[in-house]
């Protein structure tokens, strides 16, 4: 069946784990500790000044002697100074998002990058391999943050998106244990990308009282809104509400991203204000109950896992 | 790992699929044909007058020695009298949905039922936990009709449910193929209910057309949408972009359930109007690409699966 490069191979990592890369959450602190855990980590570049990511890249090599990437969105607007500067301080792995893969992973491969581009349906997954990605990130509905347009769930996704590629696949979306890990391999996927476990994470750089929220989280806590300007998921705290309230008005899409300003994600993640600020996070909040290390967090994943592989008895129910 | 009975064992039947009662699809020639592949079929009873669902239970046990089931949502009017027809035919596993499990759990179990009740959250889980049901299915966002408001998907429900009740948990929602069904035992689900693909089968009583509208289906041609009303997964089709114009111009729930008027299922899934009717499907049509047999649709599930079991090196990635 897996006939596909394993990515651990591809990255040079341990285990099948990748931690996404997430605006305020993923600095190199959180970077370097999956790493070191046998994951692999990545510093999310989209909250940062080209001048900020230099410096957490420098860091992050200082803090691991394992691989790590940095995650890219492609519509940020110092994208080529960002890109520039991967290179410059010799990153090989670049997760890119949130825009055309088309434009920019040749430039990079060229420069001897590993590059990996983050995809919500079959289209883009199609564009990526066109493009000459070495690996694709499916992304389901249930995932936190910035979302696809179509809706279509992780348990949907990877099978559609395996069967239409084929370098290998990383599942995302509502994982974040041995048992979803599990289930994403089974589904087609060569290993998987974690956000939610890892922004609560005790080295991720979300504020505290964010990191709260996410603990606090139950069914129901989270939804996928804002689909006028970018589908987005918002845990429900009161500027979420405004947002419903907006919508109970009518309001049209200026007055949604006026109201949705500039700045709101850094006010709610970084800087703790859970009441005004956005709080972007995926469904599996409701099954986060602690902070925990990231090594806490990448060893319970293996060993729930390996209980699942050597136990086969559900496969003979 | 797998402590709790299995579903095998629960219904007496070969493999843990469940083909789930489905109104419009699900009558007596598809649930027998399930029956008689080695899964359990379930009739639809939410489609039918009392008259009728005794007509088809009659014409399921001549159609089967197997074990099979009814489907009963609680909301329906004539629910009583469904309950008591189904006691008098002695139907001996009963599946109930769209209700409070409370009700009749305990009359249906003195009468000596097998009773499931369909869940899309850990409340009514534990709810039905403590009915005394035989087991639940928990049924992702991502599943056909009639859904959830928390929109949890299939990969976040099923762990939260499975760790808050002890009886077996039937995965629902995404589920079509061995893959997704591996998957859901991974999660740690004993068994798997298939709705959208039994939907397509050569022996469902869905209309020509509306089964022709589920194989063109592809990504995002669905939408959980009428939240005000009760949640209700959608085909895009001309009535669903009238529910869209009516929110467009800001319409109250009174002026939605004016729009939905009554019958509007039966005339889309049955009678085949793909224009004017209700269409209701899951996300995974967009992974089915042809009519099969029940038979054909076991047979295919259960090979993919054990190919999966079969090969452990995704284990080993």
């Amino acid at each position: 069946m897996q006939t596909r490069l394993s990515i651990t191979q591809l990255f040079g990592i341990k285990y099948p784990i990748v931690q996404g890369g997430m605006i305020w959450c993923s600095g190199w602190e959180l970077a370097s500790a999956v790493s070191n855990a046998g994951g692999l980590g990545l510093i999310g570049s989209g909250s940062m000044y080209p001048g900020v990511l230099r410096d957490h890249i420098r860091k992050c090599k200082q803090a691991t002697d394992k691989p790590f990437g940095v995650n890219v969105p492609l519509l940020y607007p110092d994208i080529e100074q960002h890109l520039s500067i991967l290179v410059e301080e010799g990153v090989k792995i670049v997760f890119t998002s949130a825009g055309n893969p088309a434009k920019y992973t040749g430039w990079l491969k060229e420069r001897g990058c590993t590059v990996v581009h983050v995809v919500a349906n079959t289209k883009f997954a199609k564009k990526s391999e066109d493009a000459g990605v070495d690996a694709i990130v499916a992304e389901g509905f249930e995932a936190g943050g910035h979302n696809g347009r179509e809706e279509t769930t992780t348990m949907c996704l990877i099978p559609l998106i395996v069967d239409c590629v084929s370098v290998p696949v990383i599942a995302a979306g509502g994982i974040g244990c041995g048992r979803t890990m599990a289930a994403a391999m089974c589904l087609g996927a060569s290993g998987v990308q974690v956000g939610s476990r890892f922004a609560a994470a005790a080295e991720s750089s979300a504020h505290a009282l964010f990191k709260e929220q996410i603990l606090l989280a139950a069914e129901g806590s989270t939804e996928l809104t804002l689909k006028e300007i970018t589908p987005v998921r918002l845990l429900k705290n009161p500027f979420y509400q405004s947002v419903m309230e907006a919508y109970e008005r009518g309001a049209d899409v200026e007055e949604l991203k006026l109201l949705l300003g500039r700045g709101r994600a850094k006010r709610g993640m970084f800087e703790g204000d859970i009441v005004d600020g956005e709080l972007e996070i995926g469904q599996i909040s409701a099954r986060i109950n602690r902070i925990e290390t990231a090594a806490e967090i990448v060893e319970d994943m293996v060993s729930g896992y390996r209980a699942i592989a050597e136990n086969r008895s559900f496969f003979n129910d």
